[in-house]
């Protein structure tokens, strides 16, 4: 079906890539280079595929939505990668292609025969990409690594939560994903240069210094303050302003709070937030003149607010302060995200229509393309693009492809 | 002075990026292509520049690091956009340009007289990029954002902190950078294909709609739940799993912990942990047999754990259940990381020398290129390269530029 808020994108048409990542932080990096356009072939096992299509081992199999929010516009192939016959496969596959990817367990791939230096050997022009817990040379090189624990090793934990309470993990999974996106654009900066030398690079990132590049705010906190930077709730912590933080809405459900930040550079912020919570009387009053003073009375001064806010659904609270010139922003849940139509209008949110599965709604590339995000598309069964693959991509007819599958390398 | 553990990145030599960009958002986007080799021409205003250089009105001006992290690699030129003539001379410029970008607020570019219909008819082949808050369409489009009102209006307060708490800021700036990657990643894809077409594209990034693609896990877990993903402290809520989360680590202090993760799928993970605490005893105990019956039980697994880690230092910790093979990792702040030599060594953190500030450890590239991560360079003095730029860019000699700062446009 043609959606007129979405289109498809060719910028990365032609390009293939030999896909071994599973589960997020190598998924959702040939993702992004698949929304793009990329040609991007997952190579699975046939018994099981990406273990990220099952994560509840003894649990009916009915979550597909991990899988697809990481697998979208991509393809699939089963490869049985320890038959001698399946390996050979893939080693036709990789002479032909432009990029390969693996996130495997520390030392697995060199294991199935599939190092750089074998790969390198067979295209000396691929862009061989690896993604890993820690880095090469690290004392944990060799360990294994998830998204919880890059973060608390790569100091995300350490700067989320209460002042008071303890480290706390950011409700997002930026170990897997933020790692992913470091790599993409890596990745295409040597698929840019490669045009014009044809040259081959080895690229590996680790998850935890992959965190480190979006943790470099409080690096830069701590280069001032001398000291670890720390945690501060729903506040930013050395950043000495007021009022700036999170207010209690109505009805006073578990989200239903407004974030509201008056800018210490334009004292006029404060006056007219006066006049949207209808204190125009404390405009001019010296004990909150400017953000030192409001400092000084920080409980105070949120609480003149909060007796406003309280009274306010925190849609509505946004909308008034926004329009003020202030900065504000609604604590939005998934759901509230999901059932707000103006995401999908805009093609932010779209629904992915799926062979096996049922309808899902979900975000894809946010950023448009003369006007239009890039389509979404299924995420693919596994094994479907089998025979279509080793058509395309080695010119295998049936037969050929049928005996591969009566040897079990398929 | 060369380093042998880092190396120059060529991968975008040649590319000319006019950068307009200021604080975060924009500026994380432009050092990822400068690390990656782009010739990143940031056009500052003669007086204060990048309000970036200095967040502190009315403080002594003690804090480049904020700069120093978003803006290594580049090179600064001042010109007085008010000014016919300067804004003659950046026109010339985006002549030459393959890329621009902005995230000025919402109709700023415009007014400025470079919207992108002016850009577009100078340089039909530029690639015109644009970051703002909400998305063109949204009802909010026209409202100001800053990190935390992407982050509040995103979904990602809502699934961090703990269960029965308010909604919690991932202390990370997450709006600001994790928005920057995604327009990078776009940009190299339009680049990509541009060496093919010469085609220029528009493209635009809200902030908004960028943090939703960090949330996708929140979403599959929504998918299959029915219900908006919520918060789990340490834990990751609908991950049902025992044990996973933070235990407590000698001496106690408020980052030493040690997040500890078995897997489900590995039955093998909890005898290994009970055999690594010296709690043989508990092998083969029904009470504990699976990831299910320990969920039953998961304050008095915790505890089990608990009562070993308490003993040890979180590093010790660390080590001896991931030498075990179960994943596991310290909770570290930025002066663990920072003092770990090791980051160094392996070029993860590298120190900015500059002509002007102090020597500053900060995170650079964290992707290995044949190696070697890319090498960092200091950010850039206000107005640095302006008659280097003019030279190189527009073939301006002294004089020329001389007469053009007479006037005020540079």
């Amino acid at each position: 079906m043609a959606l007129d808020n979405v289109r498809p994108v060719g910028f990365l048409s032609g390009v293939k890539i030999v896909d071994f990542t599973q589960f997020e932080a190598g998924p959702s990096c040939t993702e992004a280079l698949a929304w793009l356009g990329a040609d991007v072939v997952k190579i699975e096992n046939p018994k099981m595929g990406d273990p990220g299509r099952r994560l509840r081992p003894g649990q009916p199999d009915d979550d597909p939505y991990y899988f697809h929010v990481f697998n979208a516009n991509k393809r699939s192939m089963t490869v049985n990668l320890k038959s001698p016959k399946g390996l050979a496969l893939v080693k036709d596959m990789l002479r032909q292609a432009d990029v390969c990817i693996e996130n495997f367990a520390p030392g697995a791939i060199e294991r199935l025969g599939l190092g750089y230096d074998v790969v390198r050997a067979l295209n000396p022009g691929i862009i061989y990409a690896q993604v890993k817990g820690f880095g090469e040379g690290s004392p944990f090189e060799k360990n294994l690594a998830f998204d919880m624990i890059a973060q608390a090793c790569g100091g995300t934990f350490s700067v989320t939560g209460d002042p008071d309470g303890p480290p706390t993990r950011p409700g997002i999974s930026l170990g897997d994903t933020g790692t992913g996106m470091l790599m993409a654009i890596t990745i295409l900066g040597a698929l840019y240069k490669r045009r014009e030398t044809g040259e081959g690079h080895r690229l590996q990132v680790a998850m935890q210094d992959a965190i480190m590049h979006y943790m470099r705010i409080n690096f830069a906190t701590q280069g001032r303050t001398g000291e670890a930077a720390g945690r501060g709730g729903s506040k930013v912590p050395g950043v000495r302003n007021a009022p700036m933080g999170l207010y209690p809405c109505a009805p006073g459900g578990p989200n239903d709070y407004v974030y509201i930040m008056t800018s210490r550079a334009n004292p006029d912020h404060w006056d007219r937030l006066l006049k949207v919570i209808g204190r125009e009387d404390l405009i001019g009053d010296a004990r909150y003149a400017d953000a030192f003073a409001r400092l000084e009375r920080e409980e105070e001064v949120d609480e003149i607010i909060a007796a406003w806010t309280r009274r306010h659904p925190k849609m509505d609270a946004m909308r008034a302060v926004g329009e003020a010139g202030i900065p504000a922003g609604a604590v939005l849940d998934t759901m509230e995200l999901q059932n707000d139509a103006t995401f999908e209008e805009r093609g932010i949110m779209q629904v992915m229509r799926h062979p096996v599965h049922r309808d899902f709604k979900m975000p894809g590339w946010p950023v448009r393309i003369d006007g239009k995000p890039p389509m979404l598309a299924a995420s693919p069964v596994l094994g479907e693009h089998t025979e279509a693959v080793l058509s395309e991509w080695l010119g295998l007819n049936e037969p050929a492809v049928a005996a591969l599958r009566a040897d079990g390398a398929v």
